[in-house]
């Protein structure tokens, strides 16, 4: 069975698999911060579905993009638990699992989340009868330059705590973008279970020592200390 | 604050609603019975949520069609606690919940939910652009019947545990069939929220008392005993 956490926005929530039915979903948008709410969901999700620790075979976690806090505490908690268990951890991106969460049939998906200083984490995935592919990677783009990147010839289906903020920034310039309803706007640990699977088939190891979070650029601390450095 | 259940079919869930923001969801599909693990979601929910029941001023739940013993489970749960906090309970149709819940933007959504005896407990709904609309009633009718009924205009969303005995039965009769992914083909206390906020806004006064399970057919001792009675 695979645990997956995904706590890399203000919403945490936590996800067991069983191959590839999900066994349950605990999910909480609440304002609680994630080190406060997210092992505490982890132990009730277990403890209602009548498993422990002890069933669990591999961890899944939002590596990031994402809020930098949120992402540290997601993938500290999923390493810690796949060290302590003696398990593989698959990190996955934040963006592709939020796509894969989604699940549209057919058309594009743009997972956004608002990366501040007037920029989004983005990507663009499609979608053909079901079969998905990645289009874009990953980045920290202005709304602006991402406008020039997207197709027209089907619809986009936004997901994430960016989508209002793109929604209204590019509507007109970008006509076939579509807004989710509220209840499916932001991530779900059901979406990194799906993208751990996805590795767990592709034969990736899933190296819990070898897991960093992935930012897609510098805090600002470390944006601070390298202009004082200059 | 509303919390609504759903426990239908083989899954069992809540959800904790402020309004229209979903604040938390819990769910699980693991065959154990609702009537061990609903109450302890249910609580552990709050809990985990920083909320406690005298914050809740509303109920909402999924009262039919689906399998008697679930749904009986479900709205006695309900009406227990709206009766206890003396707050207003809201019976709502399990296939507009798991309609509303699917969120198609679109298209047709067809929940069905397997009956036995070669029928199905289904509804048709359409969804043009965001915008909802019931198109057939909620009905235990055979898939030879549902056939005939169903439109070939655009892509028919199926959800809900018939799903795969539908689309398997029906998918070269009627082509514009699509079958849903593992993790969003079952019903959620997400739509049952969905549809309870659309009651409420609705003016509907919630009373629990009036409030009974909607089976839309008679149960297997209830027919045995008519036949007795002939």
């Amino acid at each position: 069975m695979l645990l997956a956490f995904e706590t890399s926005a203000k919403a945490a929530s936590v996800a067991l698999f069983d191959g590839d039915k999900l066994l349950g979903e605990s999910y909480q948008n609440t304002g609680l911060t994630h080190s406060q709410t997210l092992m505490l969901m982890a132990e009730d999700l277990l403890k209602n579905a009548g498993v422990t620790v002890a069933d669990l075979t591999a961890v899944g976690v939002a590596a990031g993009p994402g809020s930098f806090t949120g992402v540290r505490i997601g993938v500290s908690a999923a390493k810690g638990l796949a060290w302590g268990r003696e398990i593989p951890c698959y990190g996955v991106s934040t963006l592709e699992a939020m796509a894969l969460g989604f699940g549209v049939h057919d058309g594009y998906i743009l997972p956004t989340m608002d990366a501040r200083r007037n920029q989004v984490y983005t990507a663009l995935f499609s979608v053909e009868k079901g079969t998905f592919s990645r289009i874009f990677e990953d980045s920290a783009i202005a709304l602006s330059e991402l406008k020039e990147k997207l197709p027209g010839d089907k619809p986009i289906f936004l997901v994430g705590d960016g989508s209002k903020l793109t929604y209204n920034t590019l509507k007109e310039a970008v006509p076939n973008l579509i807004l989710p309803p509220e209840h499916k706007m932001h991530q779900r640990a059901v979406g990194v279970g799906l993208a751990a699977n996805k590795a767990i088939s592709q034969g990736d190891a899933g190296d819990a020592a070898a897991l960093v979070p992935n930012y897609l650029r510098l805090s600002q601390a470390e944006r601070e200390r390298l202009e004082k450095m200059k």
